[in-house]
């Protein structure tokens, strides 16, 4: 019954049909991603794509939402204080020590997998529920250290509007990050819309334990997957089964320059969007060393965001 | 609008409401499933769970259609003769010489391991479009030997009913197998109605290949996961970051242990659901070494189903 169905969406549509994306500014970036939609879901169109492969991945630091400083590195600083005082001789131990130390400057310019080293020292032999609970407390308390709001805040606007645009349209939004899967599902649905079952990240191994009777899971301290760089496609492959046909990542890193290639190479070419963080005003200038990401979207012909110019508010409490 | 969706929603419920579960035959089991989805969806009630809670994982092989002999294994031995004609010097090298040697027969005795080390060696280098393909064309031509249908013909008819009874009343339908995740994720959509991304098996590991610009994935001659056993839970937090409130499994290898104890046994109680091939005149009888499964059940309350007794039909089409 089409019709029910109409109705059901209609509300939804017609308020998104004015501008899907009213913090975007107009100009060629925004257009390319309404007219890569439009082609995707026009039936008999040369772009259209059925509605089963309308995959879209995000990554999350620095594309959904801000990373000076990471969000995850915050909480492991906080993890890292708790474990000393609770054992005042891991501060002289590393990754205690140099974390400690760098604080969470350290913490920001720290790679995923030393990240992830830092992560398997504070996480192993914990269950997902007691990884869920110290996240929660993490975010309810936590304030970014400039803006002196929540991190759950600090998700871009922009971004926010585009996942809704394109879920409007049949994609499923999906996050591909480079970050823990446990500590980014604890807020994603309430974030972003997006359910823990379409969240990917790194993990630590996990194990079974019989619990007399009372099964649970336990981290390890050891890496299952870094996804990250040429992990990145890995972990769609392995969650999704399908290749997007839409992502988008940011400058930092190199992180994600894999995953929009394999998105914008293919038999029918995907969206590849990479975000560039050059507005020092509004957010944070930063740039790549070895500007790969930039040099890639050339390359490849993706379409690059610049934040000072295609944003026209970045966080969704305005004054930023 | 809640009466717009009620419109929607209103002709399946309605078919279904006479009995939503005909092949089954009415008895205590038929009606611990039913009484535990009322209870389920009883807003207010004892046992209710909201609708993103309510995630429902089902082995395969001998759950949701026959195994004798494994698909995997009848598609296995396929690649393997295939391989052989190709390079007649492999049939004398393992695993290679006693699958071809054993055939069909040796293929459904082997446990998930062994079937994994031949999958590794059938797979290796090749993409998941290459696998997809081999897969599709294994599934067009393949017919069971004994039964002469093709294989997807042979799921049970009860657990179909059952996987869109439970959709039907907003559970998440996934699968959590033993079997090669890229193999299932060929049928799971048309034969279970589960699409590719809600589909957990056993991986081998996978490796991002550049092309040359045309980046594609290729599996490794090396396990990454395998989902049977104490890999199940794993695998099922890994990918759903959930605690299933349903799962169902069957007896014949301890496979689905793990996981029908993970769902069981939580602070609230789910209903784990093990199927006792017991029908030698409709399908296959077969039992399992140790009866590890039927003590597991017994001690931890679950719900076993004889097929004989449970099961009105047991295949689709009848006269089986």
């Amino acid at each position: 019954m089409p019709w029910a169905l109409a109705l059901l969406l209609a509300i939804p549509l017609q308020a998104l049909a004015a501008d899907p994306l009213p913090s975007w500014n107009d100009g060629p970036v925004k257009q390319s991603v309404i007219d890569f939609v439009t082609r995707a879901t026009t039936e008999g169109g040369p772009g259209y794509i059925p509605p089963e492969e309308r995959i879209a991945t995000f990554d999350n630091d620095g594309t959904l939402w801000q990373e000076q400083p990471v969000v995850q590195g915050a909480f492991l600083l906080e993890q890292a204080k708790a474990a000393v005082k609770e054992d005042a001789s891991l501060a002289k131990r590393q990754p205690f020590k140099a974390v400690l130390e760098g604080d969470v400057a350290l913490l920001s310019s720290m790679e995923e997998p030393q990240l992830m080293e830092l992560f398997a020292a504070t996480y192993a032999g914990k269950t997902p529920d007691e990884l869920t609970r110290e996240a929660r407390a993490f975010f309810q308390t936590a304030r970014h250290p400039k803006l002196g709001v929540p991190y759950t805040q600090l998700a871009y606007a922009p971004m926010l509007e585009l996942l809704q645009y394109l879920r409007a349209h049949g994609f499923q939004t999906w996050i591909s990050s480079g970050g823990g899967t446990d500590f980014m599902r604890v807020v994603s649905e309430d974030t972003y819309g997006i359910p823990p079952q379409q969240v990917i990240g790194s993990d630590l191994k996990e194990k079974f334990d019989e619990g007399n009777g009372h099964p649970v899971l336990r981290r390890e301290a050891r890496l299952d997957h870094l996804n990250d760089k040429a992990g990145k496609p890995v972990g769609i492959e392995q969650h999704i089964g399908r290749r997007p046909v839409f992502a988008a990542g940011n400058v930092r890193s190199g992180g994600d320059i894999q995953m929009l290639q394999y998105t914008k190479e293919q038999p029918r070419p995907g969206f590849s969007l990479l975000i560039n963080h050059d507005d020092a005003e509004r957010e944070f200038a930063y740039q790549e060393k070895n500007g790969a990401s930039l040099k890639a979207a050339r390359e490849g012909g993706w379409t690059v965001v610049s934040m000072r110019q295609d944003w026209k508010r970045i966080f969704p409490e305005e004054g930023r």
